[in-house]
């Protein structure tokens, strides 16, 4: 997906959710428990409720990797579930065009690795999953990263400033004048391929939103850590924003378990149709669009 | 599997290899094409050849995900293989005793995460797959390491110093009077449950070996980069061996692919068996074991 139309897609819904599918066998609600594929069951039931109200899903690989090789198949179906339109009625007027993509797909996966072995994870979530985007780690450096910018109108999203409590530990040291995390964001661009990365900056950072945006004016974000993580919306997006919008901001567990009951669906994209009403009032604040 | 453990294996067999399993389906000998798992077929045939040479496997993870569900059905397979005492051949006397595993086995996943995925990657790996240890990177700090150190005898193996050049891009920046590499190494052995992490540290760099051990005088360091990338095994042995060895040396494609005929598993013996003499005559230099 070019992020033209990832920016279309955000103006036509008035909204740059992502939802994130962390879908947790555990905490699933139990009468999906006799489905043949509760996870799918589950995936499908939450991309019907909210698939009116945000442009991205983003499949965490961890939660289907624990499940092995049945997870691996709940992931895939579920990816073509998006593909198809996500919405199991024939005939719903709704469902995408071929050829347009109705939602951006990101696999969560933070892999990095040397070059060799970099591809191969490239292939794998690129031409055989058939996702948008990959999150990757930056820790080894240009060679982990570059094999992914290769693919046009993919993207790897960088790990740059995480939301969890661990990024101080190195994300936050200085070296040379900047932050690890500065260095990283402006190291990364100089790489070959450069204009096919996104970067994480967490919603637990709303003082680093401005800095980071001034370091990498047009790139797109991904913002994890609203909702359970308690990152602030309003404001990073407006500390945030770009002309094109240039944020994706993830809700996982904030939307998938909003309920626990049978309602579960519903109080999903009830949760996930609040957030979206922020985005649209947002959107019309920072852009005027 | 404790330290202990491993190292009387390393006595054991005169050896501190590990072999890596970076089986690349566009790789493997074309005869085996025909068999019904093709990746399982060559690992078995790898494994029965250099199981007397090595202590440990690892399976580089990028190349089982790349194939899907099957790809995770084969490292599963191989992986019981290896804990079935990785000989085919029923009555074999050299076979492992039950509840003494014959080698140590490490998931290269790279993983990373926030707190409640990296739980989900944990359990994945150490309940599900029963490997003994998972390679893990730092840069998301504290919380994404510590769910993987609450398993007894199974460990952690944490990306201090890797052997890709991209290395060189942020683990030698300076941060703080020491170099990034050297403060993830020494804030990680504050991390509650630390006792229970390896380090991996690239035979690429054999000028930091001395330094890296004196940082951490008793931990397992697992050292990829020798055969391929060109890490030279006596120099890393000099500097880096400490009395209980402390070392893991990997080499995959030097071995794996020592020959793409139908030999391709003597072969693989063969080289392996090259490699273990000259381990076998440093243990006795630097140890005098």
């Amino acid at each position: 997906m070019t992020s033209q139309r990832l920016f279309d897609l955000i103006l036509e819904r008035r909204s740059y959710l992502c939802v994130g599918l962390d879908s947790d066998p555990a905490l699933i609600p139990n009468h999906l428990l006799a489905e043949p594929d509760p996870v799918f069951a589950f995936n499908k039931a939450i991309i019907e409720a909210t698939r009116e109200y945000c442009v991205a899903y983003k499949p965490n690989l961890a939660f289907y990797e624990s499940q092995g090789a049945s997870g691996w198949e709940s992931l895939r179906k579920t990816i073509e579930f998006i593909r198809e339109g996500g919405n199991s009625q024939p005939g719903n007027t709704s469902a995408a065009q071929p050829n347009e993509p109705s939602h951006f797909i990101l696999a969560d996966a933070k892999r990095g690795d040397i070059g060799n072995t970099a591809q191969q994870y490239a292939r794998a979530f690129f031409d055989q999953l058939g996702v948008d985007g990959i999150t990757i780690a930056p820790y080894m450096g240009a060679d982990s990263v570059t094999p992914f910018l290769g693919y046009p109108d993919k993207w790897a999203v960088l790990l740059v400033l995480t939301s969890n409590p661990g990024s101080a530990d190195f994300q936050m040291l200085s070296v040379e004048g900047e932050l690890l995390h500065e260095r990283v964001l402006r190291l990364a661009q100089t790489w070959p391929g450069a204009e096919r990365l996104m970067f994480v900056i967490g919603a637990t950072h709303p003082e680093r939103f401005a800095r980071v945006r001034s370091l990498a004016p047009e790139a797109f974000f991904l913002v994890p850590g609203v909702g359970a993580q308690g990152g602030d919306l309003a404001a990073l997006s407006r500390a945030g924003m770009n002309s094109q919008c240039g944020l994706l901001v993830n809700s996982s567990r904030g939307i998938l378990y909003a309920s626990s009951g049978t309602d579960f669906a519903a109080a999903a994209g009830e949760a996930a149709r609040e957030v979206q009403r922020q985005m649209d009032a947002l959107l019309r604040e920072c852009i005027g669009r």
